[in-house]
This record gives C-alpha cells, sequence and structure tokens, in this order.
C-alpha cells in the first residue's frame, strides 16, 4: 500500500486535468463574456421556458447546454484530456450539489450542474478509454439520439411514431439480410440481455405453448445450454423465466474460450436420458472476455439433430457480419433460430441499441401478445400489422432505431465495414506490439477478435521460481494498475479472472477514436504504472 | 364511409400544415442563406466529422441538426400547427428515404432526412396532444437526455458511471421519502412493465428462494392478483416469469374502477383452500382507463393478514405524491412492499423514466445476482456497494435518471406540485364543461385523476330508441372521429371499449403545455368531426 500511494505521487502530475482547465475557462466565459444576447440566467428560472414561457429564451437555453455538450466533446477527442477526475463515491458526493429541493433552482446553477456532472464523468468516448465493449461517441447517433429526445415518443404503435416504426423494419430486415435470415422478425431491446431474455421465452413459447397461461407446473423440466464463457444474461433469463440457473448447463470450452460441439452433444443426450427436455442452445459469437466465436455450423447439426432451438448471442460479434473480411467468423450463423446482436458495440451506434432478430415469423407476437385492446384498439385507421405492442415484453418501448438508422445511412455499410477493419487491425497492432515484449503474456495467442487479453508481469516477478506464490502475486497487479490509472485519469483498461487465469488485461478496441499512439501509451502507462509491484 | 369521405374532405383545409410550411422554409433557408460561416454539406460526410475529423466542423453538423430540434420545438408549442401529417403507412414509406445504402450519404442528406423525420412524426408535446399518459416536452428534460447522450455510459458500475451512479441513489431515496419507505431501495427500469416484471420476480424471490437456481417446479403454484382494470403488464410479467397468465386473478372492480376489497379476500381464501399459494397483489394507483385508485389501506390490510406481498402500480398515479392536495389519493402506499412509479408520465420527464421502490433493501440483489465476477470485479479501489449491475436483470442499463435529475432540481418540488395540480385543474375544467353539454355523455362521474372517459353522441343518435342498436352504433363513432382527427391533424384523444362498454374517449391531462383554450378546441373538434355520423 504504501509502495502504492507513493507511486500514484509519482504519476499524478504527468496528467494535468486539462479537461477540468477547460471548463473552469468555459465557466468562465459565461459569466464574464455575457454580451447583450446572452440572458442572465441567474436570474431565470425553468417555468419561464416553453411551453409556458418564452421561446427565445428556450432557444438560448438549449444551445447554451449544447455549447458545453460541443465542447465536451472536442475535448474528449484530445489525447491529454484526463479520461476520469476519480473521487471516491464520498468525496465525489460532496463535490456535486445533488440534493433536490423544495425551491427550484436558477437555469445558471442548471448549467452549471451540468458542467460538473461532464467534468467527473468517465470520457467513454476518449480514445484511450479501452475498458468497455461499448465505447466511442458517433456523431451522427448522438444528432439522431437527440432528435429522439426531442420527439419523445413511444414505438408501440405506427399511431404514436409512425416514421421509427418503418425505420425498425428498415433496419430488422437490413440485419436479417446480413444474418442470412429469409425472413423472420424482431425487435429492439433494452440491452443484450433483454434480447436473450426475449429468445429464451420465444423459444419455450414455441416448445411449450400452455405454459404462457398455465405456467411452468405444465411443463417438464427445460435445459438450456451455454458455453462456460458465455454471457451470463442467459442464467439471468433462465432465473427470471422460472427455469432456474441449475438448469442452465456450462459446456465445455477449448483452449480458445471456443465451445466444445462433443461436450454439447454428450450434455443433450445425458439431459435426454434424464428424461428432462433440452430446448435452447445458446452459442456466442464473440464472448466478453476472450472475444471467441463458437463453431456455429457444428452447434447448429447438434440443434438440428435433437431439435433444439438454436440461438447465437452476437451481441458483441454482430458487427462483423458487416465486414467481407471478418465475417466469416460466424459461419453458419443463418442456421440460428435467433440472433442478440447489439449495434451499439462494435457498430458504435449509442447506449442503447440492442436487437433480437427471428428467423420465425409471427412467434414474437404469439409469445408476448396479451390483447389490451384498451391499448391496442383493433379499429383503427391503419394497417394494424404495424403497431408493434403486442410484440414486446415492454408496454411503452423507447426509440432506438433512429440513432443506429441515422448512423448507417450516414456511413452506409462501406464506411460501417472501414471502421470495424479498421479497430481490428488495431487490435492485431496492439498484440503484435506486446507478444513478444519483456514483461507481457498473451492469455490467448493470435486472438480472432478485437479483445486482446494480457498479463503484466512487473520486473520483480518475473524470476520469480516458486509458481504458486507468482500466480498469487501476479493476481494483485492488474487491480493495482487499475487503480492508479483511475486515480491519474491517464486511461482505462479492463482486467478479470477467468477459469484458473488470475486476474488480466483484456483490452478492447471498439472506438473509432483509437490511434496506434493510444495503444502506444496503454503499453508505456502500464509499464510506468506497474514496474515497482 | 362515403358520408366519413365528405367529412374529411370538408374539413382537411381547416387546419394548414403550418409546421410542414415552417420546415420547407427551414429548408429554403439552409440553401439559399448559407453563408459564409455555414459549411456546404452538400459535400461533406460523416468520416470528416470526429474523431478522425474536424472538431470545428463537428460542432457546427451539431449545431445544425440542434437548430432544426428548437425549431420543431416552437413550432410544436403553436396550437394551430398540425398534431400530425397522417399518411398511411405504404404512402408514408414512399415518401421517406428509409433504405441504407453501400455508400456513404452527405451530411444535407442526413439534415434533410431528421428534418423529414420531424415532420411526419406526431407532436407529442402539442398542447393538443391528450392521447397518451405521457405527453408534453420539458425542455430542462430534454437538455438531460441530451446530456445522458453524450456522455454515453453504462450506468451499471460506479466505475464508469460515478456522478449517475451518486444521483441515481439521491432520487431513488427521494421517491422512497415521498412514499414513505423508511428504508429500502430501488432502480430504474425500462418502462412500467419491466418494473412490475421486477416487482413480481422480487415478491417470488422473496417466498421461494430457490426457484432463482431450480425453477417453477421447486415451487407450488404461485398466485397473484390483480384488478380488472389493472395494467395488462402484470399478466405479462406472470407469462414470463413461468407462473402464467391462468394464475393471474383478476379481481373485481367498483363502478369507479377501484378493486373490491371483499373479492379481493374471498378469492385470496379459495386459492388458499385449492392448496395454492397467494403470494402476489398488484393494487393499482391511477388506472389506465379510468384512472381509478385502489384502497391501499384495505387491501395492505388483506396482504398483512395472509402474508402476500403488496405492490402498487403507480407507474400513472405515483406522481401525485408530489401534491399536498392530491397525495391522499395513494393514502396507505407506505404499507405497499413495492411500488412502480413513472416519472415520464405525470411528472413530465422525458422518455423512458420509470422507477421500481422496494421497502426491502437486500432483496434486489439476492434475486437478480450472479456473480459475473468477469464483469463486476470485487477487488476495486472503491466502495462496491454503489455497483448497481448485480441488481439489474439487464446487464448494460441506460442512464434514465439524469433527466429527471435535472428537471426535479430546476422545478423544485413545489415547481412539480403546481404543474401536478395545473393539470388536475385542467381536467376538472373539461370534465364541468362537458358534463352537462348535450351530445356528451360520462363515463365516469366526478373522476379522481386527470383522466376524463366519455362519449359523444351524435345527433342523429341522440333519440334512437333501440338501445341495442345505439350501443352498436356509438361503438363507431370514437373510431371514426378519432380518423378525422388524425387525417385532418388537429388533435389526438384515445379510445378503447372497457367492460361492457363500448368505444369511448379517454382524455389525459399531462402535458404542462395544455390551456383551457385547448380544451375547449378538442370539444369543437369532436363536434365537428362527428355531427354527420
Amino acid at each position: 500500500m504504501a509502495s502504492r500511494k507513493m507511486s500514484l505521487d509519482d504519476t499524478t502530475n504527468h496528467t494535468s486535468n486539462r479537461y477540468g482547465e477547460n471548463l473552469a475557462k468555459l465557466r468562465g466565459y459565461r459569466r464574464d463574456h455575457s454580451g447583450p444576447d446572452r440572458p442572465d440566467f441567474s436570474t431565470i428560472y425553468a417555468r419561464e421556458l416553453l411551453p409556458q414561457g418564452s421561446s427565445e429564451l428556450t432557444g438560448k437555453f438549449l444551445k447554451e447546454v449544447v455549447d458545453q455538450l460541443i465542447e465536451y466533446i472536442k475535448q474528449e477527442q484530445i489525447p491529454e484530456t484526463k479520461v476520469l477526475d476519480f473521487h471516491q463515491p464520498h468525496e465525489l458526493r460532496e463535490k456535486l450539489q445533488l440534493d433536490i429541493t423544495d425551491k427550484p433552482v436558477t437555469l445558471e446553477q442548471l448549467l452549471t450542474d451540468c458542467q460538473e456532472t461532464l467534468m467527473y464523468c468517465v470520457k467513454t468516448g476518449h480514445p484511450r478509454f479501452f475498458n468497455q465493449l461499448s465505447s466511442g461517441l458517433d456523431i451522427v447517433s448522438l444528432a439522431g439520439e437527440w432528435l429522439t429526445a426531442a420527439v419523445n415518443t413511444n414505438i408501440f404503435t405506427y399511431e404514436i411514431a409512425p416514421v421509427f416504426t418503418l425505420m425498425e423494419r428498415v433496419i430488422l430486415k437490413k440485419m436479417r439480410d446480413l444474418i442470412g435470415f429469409e425472413d423472420g422478425d424482431g425487435i429492439f431491446a433494452p440491452g443484450g440481455a433483454i434480447s436473450n431474455l426475449y429468445a429464451v421465452n420465444a423459444a419455450r413459447h414455441k416448445l411449450a405453448p400452455d405454459c404462457k397461461t398455465k405456467g411452468m407446473q405444465s411443463v417438464s423440466r427445460l435445459v438450456m445450454f451455454a458455453s462456460e464463457h458465455s454471457h451470463y444474461s442467459l442464467r439471468g433469463a433462465a432465473a427470471v423465466l422460472g427455469i432456474g440457473t441449475d438448469n442452465v448447463i456450462p459446456v465445455r470450452c477449448d483452449q480458445r474460450g471456443k465451445m466444445m460441439p462433443s461436450d454439447l452433444e454428450s450434455k443433450v443426450q445425458q439431459t435426454k436420458a434424464r428424461g428432462d427436455t433440452p430446448f435452447f442452445v445458446s452459442a456466442t459469437a464473440g464472448t466478453t472476455v476472450l472475444g471467441a466465436f463458437d463453431p456455429l455450423n457444428a452447434i447448429a447439426d447438434i440443434c438440428d439433430q435433437y431439435n433444439i432451438w438454436m440461438h447465437v448471442d452476437a451481441a458483441w460479434g454482430g458487427g462483423a457480419l458487416l465486414s467481407k473480411k471478418h465475417r466469416s467468423l460466424l459461419e453458419g450463423v443463418h442456421r440460428a433460430d435467433s440472433v442478440t446482436w447489439n449495434p451499439h458495440k462494435l457498430m458504435g451506434a449509442l447506449l442503447q441499441c440492442s436487437a433480437l432478430l427471428l428467423k420465425h415469423d409471427g412467434i414474437l407476437e404469439s409469445c408476448n401478445e396479451l390483447k389490451a385492446r384498451y391499448l391496442f384498439q383493433q379499429d383503427k385507421n391503419y394497417d394494424l400489422s404495424y403497431d408493434t405492442g403486442d410484440k414486446a415484453i415492454q408496454c411503452g418501448r423507447h426509440v432506438d432505431v433512429f440513432k443506429l438508422w441515422l448512423m448507417w445511412k450516414g456511413k452506409g455499410s462501406i464506411g460501417l465495414e472501414t471502421q470495424i477493419n479498421l479497430v481490428y487491425d488495431l487490435a492485431k497492432y496492439f498484440y503484435e506490439k506486446i507478444r513478444d515484449r519483456e514483461g507481457f503474456e498473451m492469455v490467448l495467442e493470435e486472438p480472432e477478435f478485437t479483445n486482446i487479453c494480457f498479463w503484466y508481469v512487473p520486473p520483480r516477478m518475473r524470476l520469480m521460481k516458486d509458481a504458486a506464490e507468482k500466480k498469487q502475486r501476479l493476481n494483485q497487479v492488474a487491480p493495482i494498475i487499475k487503480a492508479r490509472m483511475m486515480e491519474c485519469g491517464s486511461t482505462m483498461v479492463g482486467y478479470q479472472p477467468l477459469d484458473d487465469k488470475v486476474n488480466f488485461f483484456r483490452l478492447v478496441v471498439s472506438n473509432a477514436a483509437v490511434r496506434r499512439s493510444d495503444l502506444d501509451f496503454l503499453i508505456q502507462e502500464i509499464e510506468r504504472l506497474g514496474k515497482d509491484i
């Protein structure tokens, strides 16, 4: 702990809080340069905006907020800007004026609140933010989300969301085409976990339609299969749906994190021999940690043979379908019954944007409709097949399609392909730089995707003889370096243990802002922050 | 059909498409008045924006989008602006350039796409839009959503959402205080249906914690209760959770749409006598159609006696807790185990914003955690109780709190109270205007909430003797008037049948933009569009 403290003192001066400085400048600008055009927001309250108040003032207030946001976006792209200005929760709580009072605060105070919020937010679009599968900030997608907010509607009927309903159809069709589904259906859901839940629910409904009315007591024991490295939301779906997490059988992975079809088949056979019903296999296209792609054709063969619903969780890897160079990783995906695909990950759309695509038309509706005719009237003046309310588990549903539609149109499929190939190349560049570098050890050689998993071994651990002790100490290295990164705010990269492997870093490149120099920086920063451990 | 057509021809000229005109103006402005400062967006592509391109251009593009949005917001507030410019799906499909191509389109084309989208969107913030429980456009909340989009993060860990995590705590505590929970927990969920699902899942987990791992087969038959007029999402939750919709027992309502405690008690007793397990009662505070409030204290007494989880679905009515004048409608809500409350309804926050509040701390986590340590590491450098990932069914979770926090702070609790009292007063004004007006018949006398339900009876039906024929014809009146309203775009109000009542209008006032003159207009418009039926 002492050495960590020392190291932090040593490093924090290396990265000045440029964003903090710029915000201070911006605030000063607001106070000092309020020309004749700028209203004195310190005497104005929200009630003076539309709808009751002035439309001119409304425009000026919104533009001032947007000026702040544009400044934030620009600063975020400067490599030397801090990725975050970290504080412990109790410290941050004291810095911010979070409490709501009975009395209103002025618009000036709200502008200050926005500024302070921006100061302490993590800059997920920063070129040195490598922490999540979702990162980056696509400007056109942002414009789309701003429009979506201004329109403020629900996408459950054509009646109140005519344009977005049509766009959702176009985009879902486009995604199905890329998968290779000739027909089918789909829906945007609030995140990949819920998309996966929709899939399991649809599969259960196909097998046992009575379950919807009579419950799981009417069905024999249902069993699902997913690899050891699959996303935890499959177990989550089993818990929610009343299937039970014990009935999600983990299938073994090979050395590269891919599901082993032989293990799947033998576990399916065991399940049947027990008298239980195997009904759902989730293959993963792009696992969370290693970025592994399960062998879809071999899994599809087993699903065909045993008449099991095949789902592909391509939340992370789905975007690769846009790349001629990389789409073969998902070979066989067209044989699936359903696919989860999150455009907010590799494609770079804003959060949230997740779709479930189905090969089968009609099942979403049959599974989820509750004939709530007081909401979804059947005697309206247009073709009611455009209403999506009866397909959804939600009632009101947020419009997630527009930000994707606008971005996709702005880049074209070719532009998205270029971007996806770029992040692949960057990940490969990083891998090649560290593969033989002293102090770096790869978790996975020749990764197929943009996840690069590795250990950093500090100098004094490199020659350690006692393997058990080395392992135990190595487990602490990534958390210490990560904490130091966060405290000096220079970069962020994730870490985690996996199976018998102790904590290792997982770099993800999914942000179009990343350049080679940012990856070089990450290597140096890990060495700088970890060399004394 | 002939008379309908005639009437439409007759009326469409009465409402000019002012918004269309203004958009055309704006477009002309863009083309003709592009001064030296305005880039020629028709030669510029998305790839020339940040992160690879110019920050100056990025700012200019975003500002141009915002100019369009501000123009939309201003136009939306003008009563004479069309609420919608209705087209049948196939017609609208032809008007819009929805298809995605391989090649990118220019930024100019994207700006045009935004404009066309805005033209054909339904103006849910328009003072004459009375169609949904969620309407209006709060400017401060909009600013909050714009900031949320620019920050583009997930609220599943403090690590990447430090400020929003703290805000969520503050706001959930504030909401629990208003309910009267001394302690407890809560979470923002994607809409009220999912909040209700969280509640049923938590109640099941409290009763039968083994269900999470072993599934519903490990539990005796579970039975839920909700009134005939409760929201369909309770049945939806039962379907998803594997409880089955047959095990949601509808409890009878009195004449005013309130759950009858005596019927609840006898149905609970019948269930127990059958050997099944009553475990969940959902009382409604503000039903969707009539706006009825179930008698919470009487229901709580029964839940206490039979040891049943009491949920209050206050998605719609929760906002009334902010009004000293109206909060007694929810008397007894503090006795609930859980409450769904959607600030995107009565409080006017932007979509989506729904919270589930719980009296019990710990249960959300125990129910939903799956110990995915590869995502939610336990050796991080801060107090991990701030991470919410293990409480959620979703993995990534959209930040829904900021738009609410900023709006609430800007208005203060007093400002929200004033707004809620105002919409109440407006609804009362409308009720009093139509109560004794010729041709109007009330579905519910002296409504308690801002739902006003009524029939319009066209002149030639008023003296009809044959009650059955009159009823059958009256059933067609609201759909015809609604279709005409949509086709001429002047206003929107919902209709539906309920129980043995044929189609009637349901006016909802929840939009702070509504004035008395807009309600006067609605009455005239219904008469104008319906008099010849």
